[in-house]
Parts: structure tokens; C-alpha cells; sequence
């Protein structure tokens, strides 16, 4: 039976545009384990009230409900050994680092220069609750947010500096072959990759060499995804 | 034989703050190597040109040299396999980017911070060295980039965040036991703390209490260490 997942989706349900939920298309894909999604919006908590919480991804694997997408990593890479996402302990540990840089500092960063963006792909039933929760969190109004983007985002290129300095040394941020570390910043990157054409990334950013390598694994998965 | 260590010091030889040497101290103690440290200063260049570049740290073992200290621990984790700084390929390859991380953001913002009280410490050969080659960096005088420290300070604690975000999780960067992680941002920490009575941890962040945990290992090496 396949893995089921909620995933979140936009007005269009073909787009798919979370960043948690990437990470985890990506770890599924690698470990190939086929998964069936399930078109989900910010505003469907009924639907994923089993799992006793209210944000996507949550898998549903046989019996077992996981949501969050570190421990559903955790889960996957227990549950199906080979091939590894974190290469043991002390990997897992490490990539936690980068799990939380992620969180904290792409995502924040990310937002700041879509989130008014994202208000245009998503469905029409989730408009109300995006807007409203997004401006409570920043204090000023989504289009307030964005409209600096032109000046901040040279800001936000700067702090992605440890990619750069890492990727200059290896192909992958897992080393020689991709690993969890990767699917987190490039499921992050997705994110606005499905949600806007704004450039997050400078043309000449080596970065894209490396996200592009991302794009074309598993058969093109996340080059084949749906953009607004 | 013991192995040898170039260790940058202050005009009091006790005095020992590079970031990166105490990088390598610390790798060093987890292997159980013991070690002799010789007290260098920025401006002995010749007594390091053995080993082809001008920077510390540097390490001599038998015949073998290596300088970098993560061409070091890369080194110690080869020749010498347990205890383990890296454990395995991918947490070697994800510690990278902590690594990445902490030369890019940490220094820099630490920098901001203590460059004109690393001033005070240095010998007084280095002193015009020092001033000349940071002020180079910055563009400004020393006395002018450390002049908005108690305005900047704040900025550069957010920039921890995503060590406050693990170590909710786990005991130490490396998962449930110390690994290389801990020793780059420790070692990190160790340079203000040797050069400076400046905090750049508020009394309250919840980094102090794994930061303390590191400065206890080994027999409280961290603690011990000279301060000004």
C-alpha cells in the first residue's frame, strides 16, 4: 500500500508549494517509496484531524500517522533503511543544524520578498486565514512586507553565504551524493519556486548549479513542478 | 611523540584565542591526543613557513603536516578513528556546513563585536599588523566598528537562533554526545571569550547552559583557559 501525504496545494491543485512538504517529497522519492498525495488547503484542519494536529506534511503509512516534517524524515529512515537520509547518528544530529537554519533563517528571509505571492496562487477558501495570520506575524500588511523585496533581497542572498562556502567543497550537501541536508534547502527553495517568478536566487548565484542538480533527480521531480 | 601545534597567543603567551586553534584543542582532547602547543603570533610568519601558508592553526605529527583546521580534523578523524569527531561521511559532510556557518556568520558578527579588544591582547610585535589588516577588512578603525556593539549586539544573537532551535532537541550539536559540531561553534565562542570581557551571550540566552557543558569536557580545558 502506498505511503498517503497531505501536501499542500494552491487554487490550481496541481500546485504545490510548501516547503515541509517538499522536503518530504524528496526524502520519499529518494528512499523510492511511491506516495499518493492528497490536495490539501490551510484551511482544511478537518481533514488532518487525525492526526491530532493542524499543518501539513502527514503521511499516512499503513497504520502509522506521522506529521512534521523532521520526524516524518526520522520515521522514513528508520523505517526504510537503505538508501540512508542522514547516515547515521551523528548525521542526523548535524542536519537538524540545518533543519533549524532552514526554519529560521531561509524561511524568514524567503518570506519577506513572496508572501504576497503566495496570496495569488492560493485557493480562494484560504485567502481570508492567509492574509490574516501572515499580517498578525509581520505586523503590516502582506503588500507592506513585499514591497521592500527589491532592496532586501541582496540581504537574504548574503546569508545563504554557507551554502556557497560548502557546495565550493562538495557536490552535495550530503558529500559525494545527496542527503536530507539537500532535500531541506531545496525543498525550502520550492517553495518560492511554486508560489512566484520572483528571483530569489541571482542569475549568476553558483547555487543554481547545485539546485538545478536537485531539480533533476528522481526522474525531474521538482523540475516537473506545476509554477504559477 | 606528541604532536605539535603552532597555537596563536597574545603578548601574554598564556593567552590563546584563534577560533580555529581552539577548534583543533578541542578535536584534539576528544581523540585523547595529547599535545604541545608552541605560542605563535600573527606575525611569525617563518616560524610556520614549513608548512607552506602563513595561518595557524598548524600541526606537525611524526612527519606529517597539516595545516586548516578542517583539513585537520579531517586528518585526526582518518588517522585516528575513535572516538569518532565526525561519525561517518554524511555527518562529516552536513558538520561542513556548520563549519560554513560559523566562519561566515559567527566570525563575522563576533568581529563586529571585539576587534578593538583583540587589539589589547595581541603581542606588540602584531599590534601594527592587526590594526592595519582589520581595518583593511573593514574600511573603518577599529575603534569605529566595535564603537556599536551594544546597538549591534542584539542582531548578531538572532543570527544564533538555529543553535538555540537544536539544543531544544538535543544535548549537544553532535546528538546525544559531543561530536566536531559543538567544538566549531564552541571553539568559535572561545576567541571573545579570550580576548574580551564583552558578552556576547545575554545572561539569559539558553545557549550559556551547552556552552558551559563544552567548557567542562575534557577536565574543564575551555574553563582553564587564560582570559584577559
Amino acid at each position: 500500500m502506498n505511503i498517503i501525504m497531505h501536501d499542500l496545494a494552491g487554487a490550481d491543485p496541481a500546485l504545490r508549494f510548501s516547503p515541509y512538504c517538499w522536503r518530504i517529497r524528496f526524502a520519499l522519492a529518494h528512499k523510492g517509496l511511491p506516495v499518493e498525495t492528497i490536495a490539501w488547503r490551510f484551511t482544511d484542519k478537518a481533514a488532518i484531524a487525525f492526526s491530532e494536529q493542524e499543518r501539513v506534511p502527514v503521511i499516512r503509512d499503513g497504520d502509522t500517522v506521522v506529521s512534521d516534517s523532521w520526524a516524518i524524515a526520522e520515521y522514513l529512515d528508520k523505517q526504510y533503511e537503505t538508501p540512508t537520509l542522514f547516515g547515521g547518528a551523528a548525521g542526523r544530529a548535524h542536519a537538524r543544524f540545518v533543519n533549524a537554519w532552514a526554519d529560521s533563517i531561509m524561511l524568514g528571509g524567503i518570506a519577506r520578498l513572496i508572501v504576497r505571492d503566495v496570496l495569488d496562487i492560493v485557493d480562494a477558501k484560504d485567502r481570508d486565514y492567509f492574509r490574516k495570520s501572515r499580517e498578525e506575524r509581520f505586523g503590516v500588511s502582506l503588500e507592506d512586507v513585499q514591497m521592500e523585496r527589491e532592496s532586501g533581497v541582496s540581504r537574504f542572498r548574503e546569508t545563504l553565504q554557507p551554502l556557497r562556502l560548502v557546495l565550493r567543497q562538495q557536490n552535495w550537501l550530503g558529500g559525494a551524493a545527496p542527503s536530507y541536508a539537500d532535500f531541506i534547502v531545496a525543498g525550502t527553495l520550492m517553495w518560492p519556486r511554486c508560489c512566484s517568478r520572483f528571483a530569489v536566487l541571482a542569475g549568476h548565484d553558483p547555487l543554481n548549479a547545485w539546485f538545478e542538480r536537485v531539480l533533476d533527480l528522481f526522474g525531474g521531480l521538482g523540475r516537473a513542478a506545476r509554477r504559477p
